[in-house]
Protein backbone atom coordinates (compact mmCIF):
# COMPACT_ATOMS: atom_id res chain seq x y z
CA UNK A 1 0.00 0.00 0.00
CA UNK A 2 1.34 3.23 -0.93
CA UNK A 3 0.15 6.82 0.08
CA UNK A 4 -0.10 9.83 -3.18
CA UNK A 5 -0.62 13.09 -1.66
CA UNK A 6 -1.95 15.88 -4.42
CA UNK A 7 -1.35 19.36 -4.23
CA UNK A 8 -2.93 22.32 -6.15
CA UNK A 9 -0.83 25.25 -5.41
CA UNK A 10 -2.07 28.68 -4.10
CA UNK A 11 -1.61 31.37 -2.61
CA UNK A 12 -5.07 31.76 -0.89
CA UNK A 13 -5.66 28.51 -1.31
CA UNK A 14 -4.03 25.49 -1.76
CA UNK A 15 -6.19 21.95 -2.18
CA UNK A 16 -4.63 18.64 -0.69
CA UNK A 17 -6.15 15.16 -1.27
CA UNK A 18 -4.40 11.96 -0.12
CA UNK A 19 -5.25 8.70 -1.74
CA UNK A 20 -4.23 5.02 -1.41
CA UNK A 21 -3.21 2.01 -3.64
CA UNK A 22 -3.38 -0.74 -2.29
CA UNK A 23 -0.93 -4.31 -3.96
CA UNK A 24 -2.69 -5.44 -6.46
CA UNK A 25 -5.06 -3.01 -6.98
CA UNK A 26 -5.82 -0.75 -9.98
CA UNK A 27 -7.80 2.22 -8.55
CA UNK A 28 -6.21 4.63 -5.83
CA UNK A 29 -9.04 5.21 -2.93
CA UNK A 30 -9.63 8.96 -1.57
CA UNK A 31 -8.28 8.93 2.28
CA UNK A 32 -8.68 12.20 2.92
CA UNK A 33 -8.78 15.65 1.23
CA UNK A 34 -9.50 19.66 1.69
CA UNK A 35 -7.77 22.73 1.58
CA UNK A 36 -5.01 25.05 3.08
CA UNK A 37 -6.77 28.51 3.36
CA UNK A 38 -3.76 31.25 3.82
CA UNK A 39 -4.59 34.76 5.32
CA UNK A 40 -4.56 37.44 2.28
CA UNK A 41 -4.01 40.02 4.64
CA UNK A 42 -0.61 38.88 6.32
CA UNK A 43 2.51 39.54 4.37
CA UNK A 44 3.26 37.06 1.75
CA UNK A 45 6.29 35.81 3.72
CA UNK A 46 3.86 34.45 6.78
CA UNK A 47 1.95 33.05 4.21
CA UNK A 48 4.45 31.03 2.51
CA UNK A 49 5.64 29.73 6.24
CA UNK A 50 1.83 29.12 6.95
CA UNK A 51 1.83 26.41 3.74
CA UNK A 52 4.94 24.88 4.68
CA UNK A 53 4.38 24.38 8.54
CA UNK A 54 0.68 22.98 6.86
CA UNK A 55 2.37 21.06 4.43
CA UNK A 56 5.14 18.97 6.41
CA UNK A 57 2.24 18.74 9.19
CA UNK A 58 0.43 16.74 6.26
CA UNK A 59 3.13 15.06 5.18
CA UNK A 60 4.49 13.59 9.13
CA UNK A 61 0.34 12.48 9.16
CA UNK A 62 0.02 10.37 5.60
CA UNK A 63 3.74 9.66 5.16
CA UNK A 64 3.33 9.78 1.42
CA UNK A 65 5.42 7.61 -0.79
CA UNK A 66 4.83 10.41 -3.35
CA UNK A 67 4.11 14.19 -3.59
CA UNK A 68 2.17 15.32 -7.62
CA UNK A 69 2.07 18.88 -7.72
CA UNK A 70 0.19 20.72 -10.29
CA UNK A 71 2.40 21.99 -12.81
CA UNK A 72 2.21 26.14 -13.55
CA UNK A 73 1.10 27.43 -16.95
CA UNK A 74 3.56 29.72 -18.23
CA UNK A 75 1.21 31.97 -20.52
CA UNK A 76 -1.20 32.49 -17.74
CA UNK A 77 -4.01 35.79 -19.03
CA UNK A 78 -3.19 36.85 -15.06
CA UNK A 79 0.88 36.69 -15.06
CA UNK A 80 0.46 38.21 -11.26
CA UNK A 81 -1.33 35.20 -10.62
CA UNK A 82 1.00 33.06 -11.65
CA UNK A 83 3.93 34.40 -10.00
CA UNK A 84 1.90 34.61 -6.79
CA UNK A 85 1.59 30.64 -6.92
CA UNK A 86 5.08 30.15 -7.98
CA UNK A 87 6.41 31.22 -4.86
CA UNK A 88 3.54 29.47 -2.92
CA UNK A 89 4.94 25.80 -5.23
CA UNK A 90 8.69 26.79 -4.24
CA UNK A 91 7.80 25.82 -0.94
CA UNK A 92 5.62 23.29 -1.68
CA UNK A 93 8.30 21.51 -3.41
CA UNK A 94 10.75 22.55 -0.86
CA UNK A 95 8.66 21.17 2.03
CA UNK A 96 8.24 17.48 -0.01
CA UNK A 97 11.79 17.40 -0.13
CA UNK A 98 12.75 18.40 3.11
CA UNK A 99 10.77 15.47 4.27
CA UNK A 100 12.68 13.02 1.37
CA UNK A 101 9.02 12.94 -0.13
CA UNK A 102 9.41 12.39 -4.05
CA UNK A 103 8.34 14.62 -6.28
CA UNK A 104 6.48 14.40 -9.43
CA UNK A 105 5.00 17.43 -11.33
CA UNK A 106 1.66 16.80 -13.27
CA UNK A 107 0.06 19.58 -15.96
CA UNK A 108 -3.87 20.69 -15.28
CA UNK A 109 -4.76 19.88 -19.00
CA UNK A 110 -3.57 16.07 -18.31
CA UNK A 111 -5.31 15.54 -15.50
CA UNK A 112 -8.23 17.17 -16.81
CA UNK A 113 -8.40 14.79 -19.96
CA UNK A 114 -7.80 12.02 -18.00
CA UNK A 115 -10.82 12.94 -15.69
CA UNK A 116 -13.28 14.25 -18.00
CA UNK A 117 -12.36 13.39 -21.14
CA UNK A 118 -11.50 17.29 -22.03
CA UNK A 119 -7.97 18.99 -21.37
CA UNK A 120 -10.17 22.38 -21.02
CA UNK A 121 -13.12 20.93 -18.26
CA UNK A 122 -14.56 23.80 -16.08
CA UNK A 123 -13.95 23.85 -12.35
CA UNK A 124 -17.88 22.72 -12.23
CA UNK A 125 -17.29 19.32 -15.10
CA UNK A 126 -13.80 18.64 -12.42
CA UNK A 127 -15.74 18.40 -9.29
CA UNK A 128 -18.82 16.34 -10.79
CA UNK A 129 -16.42 14.17 -12.09
CA UNK A 130 -14.14 13.52 -8.80
CA UNK A 131 -17.62 13.22 -6.74
CA UNK A 132 -18.79 10.86 -9.45
CA UNK A 133 -15.33 8.01 -9.61
CA UNK A 134 -14.79 8.11 -6.24
CA UNK A 135 -18.21 7.72 -4.81
CA UNK A 136 -19.08 10.71 -3.14
CA UNK A 137 -22.27 12.24 -2.50
CA UNK A 138 -21.70 15.73 -3.34
CA UNK A 139 -18.76 17.22 -5.35
CA UNK A 140 -16.02 18.53 -3.20
CA UNK A 141 -15.36 22.33 -2.74
CA UNK A 142 -14.40 24.40 -3.01
CA UNK A 143 -13.10 23.52 -6.64
CA UNK A 144 -9.31 23.33 -5.44
CA UNK A 145 -10.16 20.26 -3.14
CA UNK A 146 -11.44 18.85 -6.48
CA UNK A 147 -8.40 19.56 -8.32
CA UNK A 148 -6.43 18.23 -5.69
CA UNK A 149 -8.57 15.24 -5.51
CA UNK A 150 -7.89 14.34 -9.29
CA UNK A 151 -4.50 15.24 -9.60
CA UNK A 152 -3.66 12.32 -6.65
CA UNK A 153 -6.40 10.08 -8.09
CA UNK A 154 -4.46 10.62 -11.74
CA UNK A 155 -1.35 9.86 -10.53
CA UNK A 156 -2.24 7.19 -8.53
CA UNK A 157 -4.01 5.58 -11.47
CA UNK A 158 -0.64 5.64 -13.76
CA UNK A 159 1.25 4.30 -10.81
CA UNK A 160 -0.89 1.13 -11.07
CA UNK A 161 -1.18 0.76 -14.46
CA UNK A 162 2.90 1.06 -14.49
CA UNK A 163 3.29 -1.62 -12.20
CA UNK A 164 0.75 -4.17 -14.12
CA UNK B 1 24.89 49.26 13.76
CA UNK B 2 22.84 46.83 11.54
CA UNK B 3 23.43 44.89 9.52
CA UNK B 4 21.27 44.19 5.70
CA UNK B 5 20.92 41.62 3.53
CA UNK B 6 20.40 42.15 -0.33
CA UNK B 7 19.29 39.14 -2.65
CA UNK B 8 18.73 39.17 -6.21
CA UNK B 9 16.71 35.89 -6.60
CA UNK B 10 17.38 33.18 -9.11
CA UNK B 11 17.14 29.49 -9.61
CA UNK B 12 20.78 29.38 -11.48
CA UNK B 13 22.20 31.97 -9.76
CA UNK B 14 21.32 33.92 -6.71
CA UNK B 15 23.66 36.85 -5.79
CA UNK B 16 23.48 37.94 -2.26
CA UNK B 17 25.29 41.10 -0.45
CA UNK B 18 25.89 42.01 3.47
CA UNK B 19 26.26 45.45 3.94
CA UNK B 20 26.73 47.12 7.76
CA UNK B 21 25.26 50.51 8.81
CA UNK B 22 26.53 52.06 11.27
CA UNK B 23 24.81 54.14 14.13
CA UNK B 24 24.79 58.04 13.16
CA UNK B 25 25.81 57.25 9.39
CA UNK B 26 24.55 57.98 6.12
CA UNK B 27 26.68 55.62 4.15
CA UNK B 28 26.29 51.56 4.04
CA UNK B 29 29.72 49.75 4.24
CA UNK B 30 30.38 46.62 1.98
CA UNK B 31 30.90 43.79 3.88
CA UNK B 32 30.52 40.79 2.04
CA UNK B 33 29.07 39.92 -1.11
CA UNK B 34 28.97 36.78 -3.26
CA UNK B 35 26.59 34.28 -5.54
CA UNK B 36 24.70 31.01 -4.93
CA UNK B 37 25.41 29.16 -7.94
CA UNK B 38 22.53 26.24 -8.29
CA UNK B 39 22.69 23.06 -10.11
CA UNK B 40 20.96 23.26 -13.03
CA UNK B 41 21.23 19.57 -13.67
CA UNK B 42 19.80 18.06 -10.80
CA UNK B 43 15.54 18.43 -10.03
CA UNK B 44 13.98 21.69 -9.23
CA UNK B 45 13.17 20.71 -5.33
CA UNK B 46 17.20 19.74 -5.11
CA UNK B 47 17.74 23.30 -6.16
CA UNK B 48 15.16 24.66 -4.08
CA UNK B 49 16.52 22.40 -1.29
CA UNK B 50 20.11 23.85 -1.30
CA UNK B 51 18.98 27.73 -1.69
CA UNK B 52 16.89 27.73 1.49
CA UNK B 53 19.91 25.67 3.18
CA UNK B 54 22.68 28.19 1.88
CA UNK B 55 20.32 31.55 2.84
CA UNK B 56 20.11 30.07 6.06
CA UNK B 57 23.93 29.72 6.70
CA UNK B 58 24.31 33.29 5.64
CA UNK B 59 21.65 34.51 7.92
CA UNK B 60 22.74 32.74 10.99
CA UNK B 61 26.43 33.91 9.94
CA UNK B 62 25.82 37.28 9.78
CA UNK B 63 22.70 37.90 11.65
CA UNK B 64 20.59 40.85 10.00
CA UNK B 65 18.52 42.92 11.02
CA UNK B 66 16.35 42.78 7.25
CA UNK B 67 16.42 41.05 4.23
CA UNK B 68 15.80 43.01 1.12
CA UNK B 69 14.49 40.66 -1.78
CA UNK B 70 14.36 42.00 -5.49
CA UNK B 71 10.72 42.24 -6.79
CA UNK B 72 9.98 40.21 -9.82
CA UNK B 73 8.29 42.30 -13.13
CA UNK B 74 4.99 41.10 -13.75
CA UNK B 75 5.68 40.99 -17.56
CA UNK B 76 8.70 39.04 -17.99
CA UNK B 77 9.82 39.02 -21.89
CA UNK B 78 10.49 34.88 -20.75
CA UNK B 79 7.56 34.25 -18.59
CA UNK B 80 9.03 30.78 -17.92
CA UNK B 81 12.14 32.25 -16.50
CA UNK B 82 9.80 34.34 -14.18
CA UNK B 83 8.23 31.33 -12.95
CA UNK B 84 11.13 29.43 -12.12
CA UNK B 85 12.51 33.05 -10.56
CA UNK B 86 9.43 33.21 -8.39
CA UNK B 87 9.86 29.56 -6.97
CA UNK B 88 13.03 30.86 -5.62
CA UNK B 89 12.06 33.84 -4.41
CA UNK B 90 9.56 32.00 -2.46
CA UNK B 91 12.19 29.57 -0.91
CA UNK B 92 14.04 33.20 -0.43
CA UNK B 93 11.11 34.83 1.51
CA UNK B 94 10.51 31.80 3.78
CA UNK B 95 13.87 31.30 4.82
CA UNK B 96 13.95 35.16 6.36
CA UNK B 97 10.61 34.67 7.75
CA UNK B 98 11.72 31.13 9.43
CA UNK B 99 15.19 33.03 10.71
CA UNK B 100 12.63 36.00 12.22
CA UNK B 101 14.42 38.04 9.45
CA UNK B 102 12.14 41.14 8.71
CA UNK B 103 11.28 41.08 4.54
CA UNK B 104 11.58 44.36 2.46
CA UNK B 105 10.84 44.07 -1.39
CA UNK B 106 12.21 46.67 -3.47
CA UNK B 107 11.99 46.76 -7.44
CA UNK B 108 14.82 46.44 -10.16
CA UNK B 109 13.99 49.59 -11.73
CA UNK B 110 14.13 51.64 -8.14
CA UNK B 111 17.27 50.11 -7.30
CA UNK B 112 18.59 51.15 -10.89
CA UNK B 113 17.56 54.30 -11.07
CA UNK B 114 18.53 54.53 -7.14
CA UNK B 115 22.23 53.89 -8.18
CA UNK B 116 22.80 55.22 -11.50
CA UNK B 117 19.61 57.75 -12.50
CA UNK B 118 18.48 55.51 -15.26
CA UNK B 119 15.84 52.77 -14.56
CA UNK B 120 16.88 50.62 -17.07
CA UNK B 121 20.62 50.38 -16.47
CA UNK B 122 22.80 47.74 -18.21
CA UNK B 123 24.27 45.40 -16.46
CA UNK B 124 27.82 46.77 -16.91
CA UNK B 125 26.18 49.65 -15.71
CA UNK B 126 25.26 48.49 -12.83
CA UNK B 127 28.83 46.49 -11.57
CA UNK B 128 30.50 49.91 -12.59
CA UNK B 129 28.32 52.25 -10.46
CA UNK B 130 28.95 49.40 -7.81
CA UNK B 131 32.27 49.63 -8.31
CA UNK B 132 32.78 53.13 -8.29
CA UNK B 133 30.40 53.70 -4.93
CA UNK B 134 32.10 51.19 -3.12
CA UNK B 135 35.41 51.84 -3.78
CA UNK B 136 36.20 48.60 -5.03
CA UNK B 137 39.08 48.36 -7.38
CA UNK B 138 37.16 46.44 -10.05
CA UNK B 139 33.69 45.61 -10.75
CA UNK B 140 31.91 42.93 -8.89
CA UNK B 141 31.45 39.77 -11.21
CA UNK B 142 28.81 37.94 -12.34
CA UNK B 143 26.22 40.77 -12.24
CA UNK B 144 23.92 38.64 -9.59
CA UNK B 145 26.71 39.90 -7.44
CA UNK B 146 26.55 43.69 -8.42
CA UNK B 147 22.56 43.36 -8.20
CA UNK B 148 22.37 41.76 -4.50
CA UNK B 149 24.93 44.65 -3.19
CA UNK B 150 23.35 47.59 -5.46
CA UNK B 151 19.96 46.49 -3.35
CA UNK B 152 21.56 46.45 -0.14
CA UNK B 153 23.01 49.27 -0.38
CA UNK B 154 19.95 51.21 -2.00
CA UNK B 155 18.10 50.09 1.09
CA UNK B 156 20.66 50.67 2.92
CA UNK B 157 21.12 54.38 2.23
CA UNK B 158 16.86 54.84 2.39
CA UNK B 159 17.44 53.26 6.32
CA UNK B 160 19.78 55.52 6.83
CA UNK B 161 17.90 58.94 5.47
CA UNK B 162 14.56 57.71 7.39
CA UNK B 163 16.46 58.44 10.31
CA UNK B 164 17.71 61.57 10.05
Amino acid sequence: MQRIIGIDPGLRVTGWAVVSLADGTIEPQLVEAGVFRLDAGRPIEHRLEQLFDDLEALIDQHEPAIMVVEKLYVHYRHPRTAILMAHARGVILLAAQHKDVAVAHIPSTAVKKALTGHGHASKEQMQHAVASQCGLREPPSPPDVADAIAIALIHGRRVAVGRL
